[in-house]
């Protein structure tokens, strides 16, 4: 497999063997997966939103940790977070498309670094996250399956 | 109403007027709440779990979040995250009973700042979260309502 | 004034009044300023090592806290340091020359977002920087000033 | 040599190997070590505040870094500074004394955590510091040492 290959078939698997990474129940959209990469979006609904009409920060974590976890999971072997931290620029509101984009900073040994902007249908950034990753035993996509 | 009084004030309006602070379907509990302090639990269910058995921190972030956001709401004003960031110090299973302790380290003009330690039911640290809190508009306690 | 005249003279007023900014005593030199952004750089001296001529951390924040400094302070007005977060990457060594990139994420009310990579002189990533800013009050450049 | 003795030779090794823990040349001052805990204190010189005698907090964060750095080198491995995050909860003076205390939070293979808080003379919290640490080959202290 290509990396391309590999990052695809590395979100199908982290999708199937995760009912974690299926959205959360929150309706979260894998838009597209590459190496290092991974575009997720969704829409804020009614339930995400407090008495005001704004977005939790939960919800906007949600979808930007989602991002981090496919982009640091596209190289075929499995990562978890160790470290993230997360930035609230502007409020989100109901009905908002909001779109986390992740890429990778860096990679060395077994940790990663990851950078996601998260905007909403206008461009406008709403968050920025940043996650510190690190591989674990195990690969997501077996070695032999490309062949 | 004196600060207690006012904390589970608080408490109460915020699980009333947001859905999104109930639990976030994952059973969080609310333990108790004080002025500057919240302590919430939850069991770590199977659903919330990768292939391997281990709690996806996206959760350990939700249930340490939420004790944020009750900490950061006690005193009856609202407040918002502005920045969160959370390590992940130690793996946790299913079913542990994770238990997240809000304390507020420093309360300045419209900014807060929150320190939310998780550890399991052995007591041993899972996460450590820290968030700051910028207040907003609006009361979640009517000032009128201890008479 | 237009903001590039505006950035140049607020960082002139910054190195002027502020003799912590004058580069530390470390070496620091402003390679360049622009509205939201400045680039700083300098040399890894020996002193700036441990007993294996390795960079302290410490001074990779220097130099990254400095470009934050000038680029939040590039319109005129002054901003301080809100919360700060840094991620070493790789190590830096004896001789290397190091380049700081501060660019602004975002601006909005009183506070900014801003994101400074270190790199070296292969152009590989040392240490991802970002900082929060809030303004304070007074002007670094007399509003009349450029008349 | 017992923890505690290990902890002081340990500060020892690195003040003599490392001359950029030697106070950085602001006269920080070493007031204790213990296994995961370092004391350190200072007085914000002139030279160390901006043009409105406020200190900048590149030195309030270097203070806090030495006392992470001891904290984090006290049970005689060396280990590096990976991921610092640091809070600036409210200004600190001219001729201020601010103490930072560092205490490990936790300490798991190679990973450590510390938290470090920066005091005034009054008591004040200053800034809030945390620090993710790895441990690195090479001993500070030399294991035959304490025959």
């Amino acid at each position: 497999m290509d990396p391309q290959q590999l990052a695809e078939a590395s979100a199908r698997a982290l999708w199937e063997q995760d009912r974690a990474s299926q959205g959360l129940g929150i309706g979260i959209v894998i838009d597209g997966v590459g190496p290092g990469t991974a575009t997720l979006s969704m829409v804020v609904g009614a339930a995400m939103c407090n008495g005001h009409g704004t977005c939790h920060g939960g919800f906007i974590f949600a979808l930007a940790d989602s991002a981090f976890a496919y982009a640091c999971n596209s190289h075929g072997q499995r990562a978890v977070a160790q470290h993230v931290a997360i930035t609230y620029v502007a409020p989100a509101a109901e009905g908002d498309l909001l779109t986390a984009r992740a890429r990778e900073i860096s990679r060395r040994g077994r940790t990663g670094l990851y950078d996601v902007s998260v905007a909403n249908g206008q461009g406008e950034v709403v968050a920025e996250f940043r996650g510190a990753s690190r591989t674990v035993k195990g690969m997501l996509v077996p070695e032999e399956s490309g062949e």
